[in-house]
């Protein structure tokens, strides 16, 4: 088994969707990375900063799990990073309310000692140049290096954001931003340029409409779940990228085959993520529940044509 | 082997798409379901009708594919039916520039005798009470039937519609028609709701994104081959159609297990179609191409977890 770094926000979100409302609830990329990534009982370190104000139980929720914090600082007489959004009735899009930067405007990522010679490392969103900060913390070359960004950092970070593309192995993007990145609308063109800034592996996440994973010439396609109710999609995304580091971190094996395997995890985890507000619904996850889940996405995907 | 009924039409289309524009070419829902299902070498027979201005040698190109067209009626003095439209460039959605009904507008299918028992009855896109007139004069219940319809006829028709709909087996429709149709946004909710109208098998085609098979609570899901190019989108849905129907009439297997494999099939030759303007590339495909395809369609889709 391999060794983790998460690398994210841990957060106070407030959500509104159709189907009601929230007020300040646990959030972050980090948070539900390392969420889903406990799922397969992997040594994982969340690094990250948070205020005076967050409850020690939201950070207990992480060590219950497996999540080491030495790496998240906690600063006294900070505020925790704050965002507020609200979806629209498809549930496809949402308007930002509120972003309150507070503690991270002037965080300086520290990866634990224990945690420089870790294997995997998932840089989730964040801005580029932490991103960076813990690439280079790594006393050896990660096996596995991800990085989950969105088209914020593109809009006023490209250049930094560019500079750490050029040093990961796998990308997680969704499909819009692939496409503002690469300049390309056919995301098989736009997974090509985004190979010729560095990453070997490309994956464009599609929302309800599953996820793509591509290597050279070769493509994956896992669907998401067809849900009869999406409730809230915040963090669905960062728990794809837990679930895909999770299982890569578990077997070792980082193959394009068993990357197949990985984002077909991603895409389980993410369907349990969407049926209840934030963290609620992964914090209650069962393993058999899992499992369930990945015999209907069998089902779901795999059929059985001969060819002669 | 079934013999298999196909019912849709047969006409001239005008395509402007980014990559081009063409004169009047052969189109129309059965010549694309026939091209498609013919890939199959299974017992088929068009039920149309053209003017007397269409050429006989579109018509040779479906009988030398061994589509039978003594149910294409040719009304000498008529104009055959028209349809003109352009892409736009993103290519998932489009505007009708022309429609001239012509020899349609007075049409009364018949289908011929040695077809009347065939065993499965494709309804390509026509008005509802066209393809209720063909289900009643079959003189034997077919094994299975297939409809395919459109937004238009939900829009002026949907009482027969609604009909027809009552009398078949399975539907297949785009995203947005099953929407419209269901008055559900999930598609999970709306093929509940069709369900209810009589199909036991719902087909909700969304394009790029691939197509949903649903029966009651199973599903299967068939992503659309992702593509650096999509030429010409025309024809794509009738040519799924053509592969799904033409799939099952050759392996006379209508199970659940076996119409996965049809939804494969269905999807890949779609992913030909769009290849170049109207039907050039299902004229020209051969059988190593699309089996060629269909490897790829593995290596998309096909992963390898063990659950124990």
């Amino acid at each position: 088994m391999s060794k983790l770094v998460i690398v994210g926000t841990v957060a106070f979100d407030a959500i509104e969707t159709p189907f009601g409302k929230t007020d300040k609830i646990l959030g972050g990329a980090a948070t539900y990375i390392g969420l889903s990534a406990s799922q397969f009982n992997v040594d994982s370190a969340a690094v990250s900063v948070v205020g005076g104000d967050f409850p020690q139980e939201y950070l207990d929720l992480l060590t219950d799990r497996n999540v080491n914090i030495d790496g998240v600082e906690i600063v006294k007489d900070g505020k925790t990073f704050f965002w507020s959004g609200k979806y629209h009735n498809d549930m496809n899009s949402r308007d930002t309310l509120v972003t309150e930067l507070n503690v991270l405007e002037t965080f300086n990522p520290v990866v634990p000692v224990a945690y420089r010679d870790a294997e995997i490392v998932m840089l989730g969103n964040l801005h580029p140049l932490v991103q960076l900060g813990v690439l280079e913390q790594m006393t050896k070359k990660p096996k596995l290096t991800i990085l989950d960004t969105m088209d914020f950092w593109m809009n006023i970070a490209l250049d930094d954001l560019k500079k750490v593309i050029s040093k990961i192995d796998v990308i997680t993007i969704n499909d819009e931003e692939a496409r503002q990145l690469s300049g390309e609308y056919s995301l098989v063109n736009a997974a090509k340029k985004i190979h010729e800034m560095g990453p070997k592996y490309v994956v464009i996440k599609k929302g309800e409409h599953g996820a793509l994973l591509f290597h050279n010439n070769d493509m994956f396609y896992a669907p998401a779940l067809p849900l009869a109710e999406v409730f809230d999609p915040t963090g669905a995304g960062d728990t794809f990228a837990g679930g895909f580091a999770g299982y890569l971190a578990k077997s070792g094996n980082i193959s394009f085959e068993n990357m197949k395997n990985a984002v077909i995890y991603g895409s389980t985890l993410a369907s349990f993520c969407v049926e209840k507000f934030g963290t609620e619904r992964m914090l209650s996850l069962k393993p058999e529940e899992v499992k369930t889940r990945l015999q209907q996405f069998k089902e779901l995907t795999q059929f059985d044509i001969e060819l002669k």
